[in-house]
């Protein structure tokens, strides 16, 4: 029960928030201790917090009232602090009570949700631990927080997944791929700004050496003390107040609080060290000398960005064009927990698209306009209201609407500021992105009633990035991020170029030539004079030819960079979470509904019995799917046809062969079962691989191929094993 | 021009030289320095070694004939030592020597090779770094040795590659694929060998801190020294002695050689330090504590057996049965060179194909028996004689006779002697998987002239080992192991077993139950009588209870282990080699002739100009090739047909569209070039996308193709770009 008091809040510097998309759950319900993951005990029936706005209920929005009005209240406050140019510690505290009244809000939502939004988590980890899907790592040799194995199930389901996602962005869009390496020299990641600030801060138990996380130290205990009968009313504010203000305390603010509160370890009562800044990155030495200091990579992005002119060059010079990554990267986490929410070593797959800074529209942007999202923008947030389902067309749209009403001077300057508080998505090819991650997160299996795009209030995105947007997933563990989609303007590109000389641009023709005026030389003649003596004429003639104008046909210009970033851990998980289903009227029944494009397996052979005229079969059909490159298994374990398809169910394989003894029969024949409907029909032997795989890659519909082929009925028994 | 000294010959540990196979070229004829690849310079018309049995020529093979014998004259005397059971440093020293005779008869053999055997590599590599199929990581900041970044086209056969592996192996043969974690706790890689004993020996230059492989340095310090005219005769036989032995010494021995020469810096001349033992493995620390001591992993295959018992479970606890892994591998190499070959980041693909140690019979044997391999056996090697082509089947089977005319007990004594001079394959596993692997091989474009299979000498071989073959590929390098095939025996599974307590064993079904004697209690009547007295019967009682037997159902046995093992780098770079072409006629124009199962992109779609009438076929085409997953490449840009043709050769296009004048004429039409033989045919429109993807997928072939469509004749204007 060692970490069971720390509650997860999302509390980073700047940095750290962009790039920490896949490890930050937003809002976290409920605290998981890792070493009990899978355990039948804890957190049974975790209730869910369904997007209210989709089953608008007047009497409840009757009592949510008085609480989005209070957001409301702090956002309105939050802008004219910033509208009158506040010190920016004021903000910072308006923001932190902003942040509280929304959790307040987000809480009571929850409380209200219909009582049947529940989810047994427990039993879902059950089914994932029992088969095998993915488990602690080195567990027999006690394991260490934060490391997962896949076994074959989640391994193929993770290859599906990132198979669709390779062919549904890299080949659809032709982008570049690159693979890059892990081992990454600190100049590198000095330049990007991990080496300085990619931290976290901790204390140490200065028994034990036990080292915690200091926000969440610090919140712990004040909530601790806080709920504390016996304490002053007076107390009792100042810790709300700390708890409300920890996000824009510094180090020596933390400190003095523990030292105010005299809080020592939780686990000893020993005393705690100062605060220490540790840093996320995994660091080594690459090569023998001890000399040249490495890191394993925080993000894949950096090795994209610092290809970036052979890449330009593989695209012969023209922009735009989008670079994307699959790969692992690694973080240190303090504390790791959550299951596969905050891991070490985690994939992520991430597309950096490159365009002019001065036009960013998106040539297939009209493909998508007409796409409904989910977008919770930071307007809302900030007012206390729901996110609103909108047209990503309307939502780009408005963002020029409200570009254009101001003058070109003053837009330069206040375009942030609008984009924020119109909350609405500031280009077309991040919306162009946004609704791709849509359509992609829905063909992979995501539920889209939880699924929603919550932009980033302005104090959390990272100081150079124009918009932000996370796709978000509800969970049991609340709305987490799986994916950001940044516009990163020409942050790292600079940064690079600054830290190397080697200039990271990109050439733009010019509509038509143009005279480039060079600064004139107006030497000094009479100190020329004296100086050069009889050669001052030399000297004045060369300064003279200095002078000459330069027609220039192209300009040099930094890319902006817009990011669409998967964590695909944290997809995974949800969807788990997502196509987690129970049978009706058997609760032990459980099995995982994934969509057949990243279901592990495609297709189970299942022979009615050990008989063995049914071998040949069972063979035959092997090869065929084989040659179809259908995955299958074949289970010829003993045990009831039932029993051996709530098996193959709880794997999640959508469809089902039986040989069984009319199979024998010429013409041979055998069933296929449906795992969602548990429908049967009778097939030909010799169609069903093509029709299992058109079935598999969504070429035809089991609805399609019921109308095709005679029913088959049978009862199954629905029992458990 | 700084390693350029290092002559790079695999003197490694034993446990190395099992796990080093992705790492070391075993015949390294040329020294290439990192920095300068791709450069224009070096290396020209690189000589190949082609195995001569091959183009057996009488007048060659007379020259060869005294090598050979010198070859075989060593050989015996090192198996008379071993039957004799002469001192281990003595067949170290005689093994050294047989070593040499190996490496004069293999250059000798070299030299005399056709003259047309030659190869330019780095004119081969200035078309991979110019179309970045790979190049330096982190090239921008000076970049560090050992360290590659693959571009799209590199990334994309990387990709294409594993997916074929994925559906020739894990697919095909139902193998349970995993996906584990990089980051190992030291107590796993302490029980696997590799913390202990994962080094090399090296020393630094006390002034620079520059570091040098020891047997490296020594090697060309010696070699260059017995090559100067001016020393005695019995230095430069010293010398010699010495580099013959080298293999066998301690890292005492070889720190008195450094004395005794006086070996400084060749870089400097500055004094060395002592022999210090470096371990290859990146450690760096998981947690924030500082207490957890992790490595990247230098293998994957440890993952695999850490999860054996959970393997062993899904598999409902039947033997036998293969798992899988794909993933990255970190190797801190001293002084990492010759481009892909030797790298501290690499990708793998590992097998663990678990079975019952006293039946490696495999089911599938029989399919794969009469595939024809070049067996390189440890005999041959000892007996100067060349590699021989012989069928799977007979190899095992010769096995199994050799095996059969011992009586049972000395066969369990001398098994490993037996296999070891007969040079024949253990098993039937063993041989099935090295049939898949041949035939994978040539799946995806490697030259079968250029592979052969060559057997593990006893010195080379980890003491766990029976047997192991590596598959090596002939390339202008020499021979580099890209595939290793070994039968590792129990050892891992034991190893982990000792460390964690854990018996990662499985349970053998027995033919018939047996009855196990348990060992008889006899109390010795009066101690037990006066110690307990009258509770004296109940404790005889007790005791006698203790003697029943116990009938058994199930003994349990500690799987063996077969490891096919791939170094995806090395094979990818075997296959630019192997498929590297120019035209006939034109040294200027390069393309590599890769098969479309792993070309990069399957199709090219070219405009014949930028007429705007070109534009919706385009576009219908390329939407076309996506709905059928069909990677491609619309090249619009300026230049002539056959400048851009010459492009997509360049990247390994296979296919190429053409968008002409006809085309835009109803019935539409294209062309349709093939990259090797550039004929082409004219094809409708509307089926052009899928006779692509027939092509690309072989499910259909040039020559049906051609004989199926009209022939399109156009003289294409093969001048380069």
């Amino acid at each position: 029960m060692k970490y069971i008091y720390i509650i997860t809040t999302s509390i980073r510097f700047v940095l750290k928030q962009r790039v920490d998309l896949y490890q930050t759950p937003f809002c976290v319900s409920l605290v998981k201790q890792y070493s009990s993951w899978g355990s039948k005990k804890q957190h049974r029936n975790v209730k869910l917090n369904f997007p209210l706005n989709r089953m608008a209920d007047p009497k409840i929005e009757e009592i949510l009232a008085p609480f989005r009005a209070s957001v409301k209240e702090q956002g309105d406050l939050v802008r004219s602090l910033k509208t009158n140019g506040a010190p920016e510690l004021d903000v910072k505290k308006a923001v932190a009570e902003l942040k509280l009244r929304k959790k307040i809000l987000e809480d009571k939502e929850l409380a209200l949700a219909p009582s049947d939004a529940t989810f047994d988590r427990a039993k879902m980890e059950d089914l994932l631990r029992r088969r095998f899907f993915y488990d602690q790592s080195f567990a027999i040799y006690g394991g260490i927080t934060g490391q997962f194995d896949f076994g074959p199930m989640g391994c193929a389901l993770k290859a599906n997944l990132l198979n669709a996602w390779r062919s549904f962005f890299v080949l659809e869009e032709q982008m570049l791929e690159v693979d890059c390496s892990v081992l990454t020299p600190e100049p590198v990641l000095k330049a990007s700004g991990h080496v300085d600030r990619f931290a976290d801060l901790m204390v140490k138990d200065i028994g034990t050496g036990e080292c915690f996380r200091l926000d969440h130290l610090i919140k712990a205990h004040l909530e601790k003390l806080a709920a504390d009968k016996k304490i002053s009313q007076a107390t009792k504010e100042e810790c709300q107040d700390i708890i409300v203000k920890l996000d824009g305390m510094t180090k020596q603010d933390m400190s003095d609080v523990i030292q105010k509160f005299n809080i020592h370890s939780p686990l000893t009562g020993n005393e705690l060290t100062e605060p220490i800044e540790f840093n996320l990155m995994f660091a080594t030495q690459i090569g023998p000398s001890g000399l040249i200091k490495g890191f394993l990579r925080p993000e894949t992005a950096q090795g994209i960005f610092v290809n970036f002119k052979r890449l330009l060059e593989f695209n012969q010079g023209r922009l735009p064009f989008a670079a994307a990554q699959i790969g692992n990267a690694f973080r240190n986490e303090i504390s790791p927990r959550s299951g596969l929410i905050r891991v070490r070593e985690f994939t992520m797959a991430e597309i950096e698209h490159f365009c002019d800074p001065n036009d960013k529209q998106h040539p297939k942007f009209d493909s998508v306009k007409e796409t409904e999202l989910l977008l919770y923008s930071a307007c809302n947030q900030m007012d206390g209201k729901s996110a609103e389902i909108i047209k990503i067309g309307d939502a780009v749209q408005r963002g020029l609407v409200a570009n254009q009403m101001l003058g070109d001077k003053i837009v330069a300057k206040l375009v942030p500021v609008i984009f924020w508080f119109q909350g609405l998505v500031a280009n077309q090819t991040l919306g162009y992105f946004m609704a791709r991650i849509q359509q992609f997160l829905i063909l992979v299996g995501i539920d889209t009633s939880k699924l929603r795009f919550r932009q980033h209030m302005s104090n959390e995105m990272a100081h150079y990035a124009c918009d932000c947007w996370d796709a978000e997933m509800l969970t049991s563990y609340g709305w987490i991020e799986c994916v950001g989609c940044a516009d990163r303007s020409a942050f790292d590109l600079t940064q690079h170029t600054k830290a190397t000389g080697v200039r990271l641009a990109a050439e733009k023709k010019l509509q038509e030539p143009k005279v480039i005026e060079l600064t004139e030389a107006v030497p000094n003649k009479s100190v020329v004079g004296k100086a050069f003596k009889k050669d001052a004429k030399v000297v004045q003639d060369y300064l003279a030819a200095l002078q000459k104008d330069k027609t220039v046909h192209v300009e040099e210009i930094i890319p902006s960079v817009i990011e669409p970033s998967f964590g695909i851990g944290r997809i995974m998980y949800a969807l788990f979470e997502h196509n987690f289903r129970m049978r009706e009227g058997d609760e032990q029944r459980t099995f995982l509904s994934l969509p057949p494009v990243v279901a592990p397996l495609k297709c189970s052979v299942l022979p009615l019995s050990g008989n063995a005229e049914f071998q040949p079969f069972v063979k035959q059909l092997s090869q065929g799917l084989t040659r179809l490159d259908v995955s299958h298994k074949v289970d010829d374990s003993s045990g009831s046809i039932g029993r051996r398809y709530a098996r193959t169910d709880e794997i999640s394989i959508p469809f089902g062969v039986t040989i069984d003894f009319d199979t024998l029969k010429s013409p041979h024949s055998a069933t296929l079962r449906e795992r969602d409907s548990m429908g049967q029909v009778r097939i030909p032997l010799d169609v069903l691989p093509s029709v299992v795989r058109d079935l598999s890659y969504s070429k035809t519909t089991w609805t399609q191929v019921e109308s095709t082929y005679p029913k088959f009925e049978q009862q199954e028994n629905t029992k458990a094993t």
